[in-house]
């Protein structure tokens, strides 16, 4: 059928393509079946939306993937792509080849499955699991497309966290002492998807994040590290693609989860990585038995890449550190390279920086590292590297002005500081895009309190997102508080 | 936040919000979150699509199933629906209580569930089963949406055909041979969904097929039964939505099939129900076994809703009848009634007719019912009332006047009629909705022919839908031809 194209923005990164009801009908085109397009440039696939207005009869409308689509295009009904017949095999849980594994990455890649497909393959993977060759060739599938990074150093350190930790920003800290030891450390983080603050977004209130491979590879060069967004170079972009229909469903299998990580990491040129897992209540893995599980499969898939994969298993039912959103973060994070900061953040972050430190070889202690300032230092020369004031100093970072401290409505002791919970306040208070928004934590659990005591604070930057999350605050208890002398909570 | 509201039309079930950026990033909203709107009327919830052209800043898109929202609106983010925590507890293989399952039908039905969690489950479902309670639990709740279909008589007699046959169109002939021998039958059949018709399709073809409720009444006092399109009346519209996600990844689980079906045959009053279960290569139940299973199952949920269930095994591998299309079945159907037609056809309606009057307690012969004219001349009062034309005779149905006989190229035995192969022929030519296309059979397995006999005729309205028609058919072998003396089929 000979249509006219008209581009249409509906703010997706399917390939849709709008067809008037009279044309859909025509074609015999329903909801998500998928046309060829042939333009004057070539072909290109799309997926089916029926409109009775949008476009008119003669007409297509593409989406932004198809936006160099133009002039009048010859549209018939094309079949599902051939990775559909492998996510079926998926969800019938057959074990899937490496070639069925790189044809789902490449149409992941190229935008091919619609969100009903992509989610069943989500699903499948989640309900049947992937085996260990299966996550060895999914890993270095995804791996196989977009950017890579490669550095001139033969040892290239790297760190990764399981998220769903409140605060837990060790990455500065651990790039500041590893690459003030000497090593390389060209470190690429994420923006915060459901969290108030990924590390790229603490970052980000130090200096800028956002830069070309050769801007990268200029400021390693100087500083030995980095510490930058990683969806500006396009490493693994398939991981986005699978994370979008994760999310609804609150799933992350853990095939799924380590070949998203190591692809990345592999796409980064990264040698020696170490892994940290919390775990325990709300954690994204629950049991030590399953934090095991996870770790030897991390390191047997890091074997089959050849990097050098150490895991370290951490706590993960409590908050690391006090404040929770991008510039209280920062204010922690500049505290401890300081010499001051949250005790939790200080310790965690010194252990994980002498286990990388020993995976790759190097004699020294990140301890010493640090209370020598030399971290500080470094972490300066990075901050001025990525457009930062170098001087900048913990005390500068000033909380959202907009502020209310809940405090302990009995006396006892604090059983426990709800990561989740504080951080759907801490989102509902503005971060991450509000990045003086967010919480502070005053207790941690095992706290003596008494009555009146602070529990936590919320900054917001104005007044109306301040009342939004007291409103959360009130039908929320992220700190729990519990007296032994009453066995009862409220009457009610 | 406010905001003012926009329509927007993109031809889509669920109830979309479309966002500009800035506002999205504002309210922290991501593609898929969802949005609950206060209007002047009450409170809608929205899925989040975010856009930078199609809405403006301060507005917000709502498409159709919002339609009702206008004016300024206050919107704010808002969780997911309870029934995704219980798809995730599918996705986990735990068995769903009643409860749960109602929670995830109605969600379904209120448009609440995103593509990619109606699609997860849907896949949970397929990869873990659903037990003999589930399947019981989520009939009742299917067929607790929707409309309802009470009659006076109390048997109310009723069949389905699992699909994946071509041509198959039994239905009209058992209905007029089972209200001819004075049983109640009101048949509402579906419109094709990815086969070349369904038997609303091809009683289209002859009459009237969308009628309201009060209409089917007055038709089916009349005459004893109806040939109705069952969309037309909305009895377990769930179904649809099921099926949208079902049909991109080619599955229909058992468990789902079974409460699909009897939900709607529960919705529309129907008392005893005769299931045919075509197996075989290329049908949807491939084994014997599995058909077996699946009719112990079928009576055991219709034991539970209290309808008398009764199943019929048939052979799925090969068509039934000769055409395939709307006018072509038409003609078929037709042909049966006036003594001669397909005898594939004439003996698969006389067979389950006789089993639908014995399981509804009659003691009559389909056979005497058939030759002695009283069915046709039942059909015939069932057109008429319908708002057809009732002296239509078989031969007054021209198939399409485009036509293409494809013939044998060698001599030998027709191994194989390929189902899936003639239903995407028929398509092609622009079956279901030019009704005169479609395909002729001349061939059935085990016949013996010679080089030139003609094995199919394609039926088009247009040169275009032939030539297109034809172009596929190249690609296919729907008739299979081998020959025993030559165990090479070609060479290149």
């Amino acid at each position: 059928m000979q249509l006219e194209t008209t581009t249409v923005d509906i703010g997706t990164s399917r390939p849709l393509v709008l067809l008037n009801t009279v044309d859909a009908d025509e074609l015999g085109a329903h909801p998500l079946d998928r046309v060829r397009i042939e333009h004057d440039d070539g072909t290109a696939t799309g997926i089916v939306k029926r409109t009775d207005e949008l476009v008119e009869a003669g007409s297509v409308g593409v989406t932004e993937p198809l936006h160099h689509v133009r002039g009048t295009v010859n549209v018939t009904l094309a079949g599902a792509p051939q990775s559909v017949r492998y996510v079926r095999k998926k969800l019938d849980d057959v074990e899937l080849e490496a070639s069925e594994l790189e044809t789902i990455v490449r149409d992941i890649h190229e935008n091919r499955l619609s969100d009903v497909e992509l989610s069943a393959y989500v699903s499948s993977v989640y309900t049947n699991g992937l085996s260990l060759e299966e996550t060895k060739h999914l890993t270095e599938a995804m791996s196989g497309v977009g950017q890579r990074l490669s550095w001139e150093s033969p040892v290239v350190a790297d760190k990764h966290s399981i998220g769903g930790v409140a605060g837990n920003c060790v990455t500065p800290i651990m790039v500041a002492i590893v690459t003030a030891a000497g090593l390389t450390m060209p470190k690429t983080s994420s923006r915060a998807v459901t969290s108030p603050a990924g590390t790229a977004d603490v970052m980000e209130v130090l200096c800028d994040v956002e830069f070309t491979i050769a801007e990268i590879e200029s400021i390693v060069t100087e500083t030995n590290g980095c510490l930058v967004w990683g969806g500006g170079v396009d490493l693994s972009p398939v991981d986005d693609e699978i994370i979008r229909a994760e999310n609804p469903l609150s799933i992350d299998p853990p095939g799924q989860l380590i070949a998203s990580v190591l692809s990345k990491k592999r796409s980064a040129g990264s040698t020696h990585i170490v892994i940290d897992i919390p775990y325990g209540e709300g954690a994204k893995v629950e049991s030590l038995v399953a934090a095991r599980e996870l770790a030897d499969d991390f390191k047997r898939v890091g074997d089959h890449l050849e990097v050098d994969v150490s895991c370290a298993i951490t706590h993960g039912t409590d908050p690391i550190g006090r404040g929770v959103g991008p510039a209280l973060e920062a204010r922690d994070v500049l505290a401890v390279l300081e010499g001051e900061g949250p005790e939790s953040l200080r310790l965690k972050s010194l252990r994980l920086a002498d286990m990388l430190l020993t995976h790759c070889g190097v004699d020294a202690s990140a301890t010493d590292i640090l209370e020598s300032g030399q971290a500080l230092e470094r972490f300066r020369r990075i901050i001025a590297a990525q457009g930062g004031d170098p001087e900048i100093k913990s005390d500068d970072l000033e909380p959202g002005a907009e502020s209310t401290t809940i405090r302990a409505d009995r006396s006892g002791v604090v059983t426990r500081v709800d990561n989740r919970q504080l951080c759907d306040l801490a989102r509902r208070a503005g971060a991450p895009l509000d990045s003086r928004a967010g919480i502070v934590i005053h207790q941690t659990a095992t706290n003596q309190i008494e009555t009146g005591y602070p529990l936590y604070t919320i900054h917001a930057e104005t007044p109306a997102k301040l009342t939004e999350a007291e409103r959360l605050a009130d039908r929320l208890e992220p700190i729990r508080v519990r007296s032994k002398a009453d066995a009862l909570v409220e009457r009610r």
